[in-house]
């Protein structure tokens, strides 16, 4: 493993993230998972921080996540509300993040619903010369990083629970199923999975699949000078789902968005299950060791059927939600350390 | 006092409290009730520890009291909020709590419209051999243990301060006013009033009074085996306020719901009050020293005269209040010293 | 400097604070500046006390600003939210406040769109002979107190930022521009800002502007006895902008609410800024190192030219937030230190 001292003040997305870095986070997360497993479960690493939770789009199970590493980590959070808030009034999201970095915040983490934002709050930041962080919890389509991250931890955790590194995915297949096209989750987890030598196969029905995300990747590949430590990038695109479970050792399904329906881009959440949906038949095209990611929350029988969601040997549901923690509290460690 | 050790992991209801266990309650409350006399409020017993509040109904008096009670005890605290959750996204209640599950929550404190969620919640929470704790914070019309056990507190807190204890109640007799047959409240203060060997006696309009409720309570008296410690529960109902509070100890209150009177149960809250309001006039049918509780929020001028409700020489409300501090404390250390 | 004891259980308001009590707070809140500074940003001082904010009235930004000032002083705190309050089954705002009072709060920091409800439950606070401290973060149209502090602190630090004191204003001039009828922030600073010798001058659209205040300064001045440490109190009016700005050491904009529009006592946003607006041309007409200020949130390119606030040169809006947190840490902390 290439370790390196961290220098990333805000995580925004996993595009331009280096081997190394995530070596740096699985490696950081898995002496926290370490710590979780302790009967007092807090260190005092972020004492005195503030963390501010704008979550200008509303979640609850992302921001429980994210306050619980805070905790954790012993630094204060505070929370953002929309529905009660000066937005409201007619301030700017910027403004509101500035209101929060002249209280005492020491890193922020953003959801909005508009792709973007913690990229323009980090610049201002940045412009401002403070030194505060930035952490991306979901940008409208784009990314969505830590459920990247913690994807690429569960994964790694089960190949190698004691030394999690990115490395371990070489020759590995692994298919994303689903609504690709509009899914912050899918994107974030394609630059992280194909970072590796492992292989991303893609399954949507066509109205659902981004044509244009291989020739992105293409064009990565292409502009690759020595020095990058990325390997060239495999991605395999495919509107049938047989070709992507064929032989897979990992399945990510992603939450099918019920309006999509209403867009006109789906008939309907039945004959999505019939033709995506994850059932124990369709899993025997894969490894006989499958194993089966979804970020949450499941719409049970539509992209997973019931009872194989709660299959403790297929499902990876709630580990992905417990490694949330970990990675959450790796990276705002790892983000928080250098801050004061 | 027969002490026990406590062996119950979740708290669902009262039904089938055993006199040891509210012993083991009322002196473990008691004995909080001594902490949070003192400067410092806090215990570290559960440091570390972190409690869901899932409140899939919205609560703010018995979320702050749980709340509280939890910071008192070092616990961290995840609060659920309905308005912004993944039920919206179409998750099953069970998959929320498997969610807070797995993100590390140790004990979770529901609030759910429909009779039976905690139990649904905790019979999975068992069947997935994890050992998180299930309190139960009001389930629809079912139970509503907390104020009950509060309530049983705080009767026997005024018996004897230092050593409040079920037996204090033999000979007592209770009058219950009001909505009995809408209220969890009731249902569980029933169960724990009974387990001792006090009188209850319940009086509302005819259209608010549960005839099956005695027969439950015959039931229960009649399938008892020599073993049960419970003596034979005594409960009266009646149509008419007066038999009731004739020579009671202690009158409970209800609170009263508007939507009653659109279901064309109640004729007027006028009317209502005219009847069935607690005022200085009626008490005294009670014996002199009668005390009055409410579990609050109270509609004044209701339920109970305005002035009276402020009257400390009748009035129990706020020390009501204070007690559910003092016995969500109990509740959780006991339920959460088994935990770990 | 008077150094004084300090007394007040209660800050409801700055109409009847005495100079010495401005300097008690302006000396506290910088030495919880101080604090502020250094690394670990905690104070034990209010450990084990809690402290309810009730919000009747939402807000986030003031809501936070308490919430970090708490937790900074090791508090523990429990946030009241309307929408999902007792408040809505009927429940009375006294009533929900003894409820806390009844949980164990030792402070209450109050918001209502009525102005009186502080006062009102301070009242009843005093009356149940309780101990409990009643702070006012805004009530209807009334006072802001904690604004107004923080708006002093600000103005004081600029001109000494090692030893502010009320003192440092006698000689300035400072305009107030804007909806001031409907300002509870300019009220709190006008109390506030004409307890020195310092002149304050009052600048709106005629529609907006209180001819009563005037009156009821002179009043004030008249009836004050020869203990008063109040010098006589320096207010002016103007309906036109440019007497106010010139030769002023600091401006503060208000607020504009957009719903001033719709009640017709103003033609349009655009006019507004025409007539009333801070622009680097009208800046011309102050003292050359002039400042400004604003409470927050701001209307960009209304209130204030959008580019001039963000100028550190003259805005002293990110300052203001800043020593919003150390000043309600200060009112807490003398409030908070006489309660147990």
């Amino acid at each position: 493993m290439t370790t390196t001292v961290w220098t990333r003040r805000h995580v925004l997305g996993l595009a331009d993230f280096s081997p190394s870095e995530y070596d740096t986070v699985l490696q950081t997360a898995a002496s926290f998972r370490e710590v979780l497993s302790r009967r007092t479960k807090k260190v005092p690493a972020l004492q005195g921080q503030v963390i501010a939770n704008l979550f200008f789009e509303p979640s609850t199970r992302t921001r429980s996540s994210f306050e619980l590493a805070a905790k954790r980590l012993s630094a204060d959070t505070l929370n953002f509300s929309p529905g009660t808030s000066s937005l409201t009034k007619g301030e700017t999201i910027l403004d509101t993040a500035k209101t929060y970095l002249a209280m005492g915040a020491n890193m922020m983490v953003i959801r909005h619903r508009n792709a973007g934002v913690p990229q323009t709050i980090a610049a201002e930041m940045d412009r401002l010369d403070t030194r505060v962080g930035i952490l991306n919890a979901g940008d409208g389509q784009h990314e969505h990083p830590t459920q990247g991250l913690l994807d690429l931890f569960t994964i790694c955790c089960l190949l190698n629970f004691d030394y999690p590194r990115l490395g371990l995915l070489a020759g590995k297949k692994i298919a994303i199923v689903g609504d690709i096209i509009h899914s912050r989750v899918a994107r974030s987890n394609i630059w992280c999975l194909t970072a590796s030598r492992a292989e991303v196969h893609l399954a949507a029905p066509p109205t659902l699949l981004p044509k244009w995300f291989a020739e992105i990747v293409d064009e990565d590949n292409s502009n690759q000078d020595s020095s990058s430590q990325i390997p060239r990038r495999q991605l395999f695109i495919h509107s049938d789902i047989e070709p992507a479970l064929k032989d897979a050792d990992f399945v990510m399904t992603l939450r099918l968005q019920k309006e999509r329906m209403s867009a006109h881009l789906l008939p309907s959440l039945r004959e999505y299950h019939q033709h995506y949906g994850i059932t124990r038949d369709r899993l025997k095209l894969c490894k006989p060791d499958v194993k089966i990611l979804h970020p949450g929350p499941v719409n049970r029988g539509v992209e997973i059927s019931s009872d194989l969601m709660d299959d403790p040997q297929f499902s990876l549901i709630s580990q992905q939600v417990t490694n949330g923690v970990a990675v959450r509290m790796a990276l705002l460690y790892l983000m928080g350390s250098g801050s004061h």
